[in-house]
């Protein structure tokens, strides 16, 4: 027969356990949200200071308005509202490559140019290694996870409290300092200066943390369900989405099928 | 032209708000996940004692184990790697009725039970309605929804913890009182004693809490979010999906097509 | 061990059968898809006249423009182009109980009205069946469910249709005839002529088909998958999506939040 | 104001067309579903051999058994019977890279091959190219997408079949010619002889049926949703997901965490 092992939950006729700790006794009423989803996801407890970055990354990434997921979950509850699981789900799954992306793909980037470094000892080693990372990406026409923002054109007000929050906390590791040095030499290379997207930060704090880099895009969605069920809440009592609905089919334009003749048609 | 008002995120070029507040400056770094999760459901920012119930309710419902949200969730992974959103979004829909369910039936039944009483002074008071809501049930040949526990047959140990808590606290409402007392007198009506469920307090506390009625499933579906990146990490480092996968596809056994004549074939 | 028995896909190293057939000589280049839909749902084959009369509904069915599952599959594709399934999973989300909802309410509810009865051997049998069914709605204050059209309040061109082609291949069994007749006694009723629903309409085809009533719902979500790769094939060639989503955003006025104080509150 | 132009489905009160079409005059009744698919698709009506070998894909892509989507289905529904859209949802989402993924990676892989090629006129030219194509995959150490099958290992049933309904219709175009040619001469580099996997096959078919490279995932999942309804009315009549789920629960073995230190770790 097959085993299955799991340090997660588990239980009895009589006891409850969470990563082998009594979940009654130990967990509940001694552990906030926060730490127990690192704890999830590292299996490691944090401390009050790994904590605090966390869910300043998570309270970051909540809830950005209008965006495309929330959208999606406000159509999906007006047409199934039976489901809240599914409209959730359904908001979720906007949470891919192009809008909630940037923080995976900033922490990543940073990680792998940090693989095989001797990691400097002063911010003139930090400028040193950016240089060398901005200038290659330059080359190879590909544009730095992270830097830029298409509404924040001056500066994303995220990033600078983010950093404030890791030094704070002894928390600022070599992603957060790439990152950073990223921001004080890319105009050399660049010709120009771009803000530190506040998404991005984010994922380099995660990184910074030890957190599992196939699950970056993971925490961004865990901190987007608290969102999305605002924006449920909120639809409840101001509901909108039928108003999108009706503002999109309204304006709706019949035009001739466009018969697609294969792929160089 | 249509209008959309909203009071979560905003942003401008230079700002960034959040129910209000300035996002960098309010937010981060001040407001644990919970509490962000429970003032984003609202639109009230709880006090240090709610966030603390609801903070063990989201612990309490974090994670069972291999349920079919954690199994659809790592089977998801196994097949579609590229998609954390899909894995999250495939477990979070299995959070429905059955699996997830009694933590909104058992929160909606007590409120809907408390609707248009007046509130008793004290537990003797609450035994009478206790006796009437059960005797109700038992006549209609309904179940009272929290009422039992399919493994904790002796006793669900979240469920003293959390009365303890939301005790500590002076967040004893009368969902959770409702509940205790049902606790207390339904082996009268039944003719035996069953346990309160864990995920039923969960419910009734959640209710005492204010939360929207609609949404309770949506509070256990934020707990397990966190519960199924734990489950996604532990697959990355200790695979067992696959093994799922094989132990059900080799034990399936081919039978002969059973036609389906129709509704009463 | 446990066996799990299937009369669906199985596979031995040389062989792949399909519901107890040779996929690759007996399916494949023989059956059609609408067909093959339907065998796999009742485990019989249909004859032609079934399929075409099922066909017919999945053509009903598979797109009715930008409707909120096609809004939400264009969104979701647009944050998540990698995840081509998360955005055909995000559009069904929405099939619920209110958009794609009044195929599967109609056909129940005929379904439960025929239980246990004598079926009538004429239209005068019938009209008065439907007269008590849409009294006892009436009565009860409940809608008769696929009676109305937001739309087409002078009739629904798919209704006399569907008909038309039940009738051509001897299929218009008793959902469909009492749906007939509720169209013709309604108005002495409830004082006023309301359309045939051209989605409720089809519910009454798939129950007379000897579909199963648990699943109606799950063949407008195949009609409509088919409509959503229609819909993404579309956004690919014709983007709109992004222009969907600015004009929400774009659009947004924040509002101090409005703090929820609870249940009654 | 904003216009959203749509060839797709459109309505007036008094007229519903799709694809430029009368739905209920032209549309019902004359058009089969999966000829319907292929128009939603591409704009362009199939003919009758496209149709047949665009259902020949279908047919072979629609359902392998107790695969991760079948088994996550059937668990979703079991856990919330509710909402037949989550369960199918959750289906498609793990139709992903791995498991349904061959049918895209095989075709789009086969179209970059070809790109700014001169076709060949006989078997001998293309026996060149392929022999190219699979040494220049050798030489940089990657599989050549479809070549292989972890069952079928003397050969899959649907390979033949799909090739000879494509000649059947004079629909053997470059993608299915340069298949062929890798299943003859990739023992010449590779030195053993590997199946052509049928999935791979139908997705040189998709290809040369001309539909869109970035949906060919798309259509599997449009197989695979009449193949997960009919593991959900299997489901219904012959239940085995709680026994699955009680296969997996009741062999779990609880183990101390096991912390994860971060990257490296």
């Amino acid at each position: 027969m097959p085993e299955y092992p799991t340090a997660l939950g588990a239980s009895t006729r009589d006891t409850i356990t969470l990563l082998g700790h009594d979940l009654a006794r130990d967990v509940m009423g001694q552990v906030g949200f926060g730490e127990l989803a690192f704890w999830l996801a590292t299996q490691r407890r944090p401390s009050t200071g790994e904590t605090r970055v966390f869910e300043a990354v998570l309270a970051a990434l909540a809830d950005h308005g209008f965006t495309p997921t929330a959208i999606t979950a406000r159509l999906t509850y007006l047409s199934a509202p039976e489901s809240v699981q599914g409209a959730l789900a359904a908001g979720l799954l906007g949470g891919g490559s192009r809008f909630l992306g940037v923080t995976e793909d900033c922490g990543r980037f940073l990680h792998e140019q940090l693989a095989g470094r001797q990691l400097p000892a002063d911010d003139g080693g930090w400028d040193a290694i950016a240089l060398e990372v901005v200038a290659a990406q330059r080359e190879a026409k590909r544009f730095v996870p992270g830097l830029g923002h298409h509404v924040h054109k001056d500066g994303d007000p995220r990033t600078p409290r983010l950093f404030e929050i890791a030094r704070e906390e002894g928390l600022e590791g070599p992603h957060l300092r790439l990152f950073a040095a990223i921001g004080r030499v890319h105009p050399q290379v660049l010709g120009k200066t771009l803000p530190l997207n506040g998404a991005g930060v984010c994922g380099a704090a995660l990184a910074d943390l030890g957190l599992p880099m196939e699950l970056l895009r993971g925490f961004a969605l865990l901190a987007r369900t608290a969102g999305l069920i605002g924006q449920l809440a909120e639809e409840l009592r101001d509901p909108v989405a039928n108003d999108i609905f009706l503002s999109v089919d309204f304006n709706n334009v019949s035009v001739p099928p466009s018969p697609y003749g294969g792929h160089d048609g």
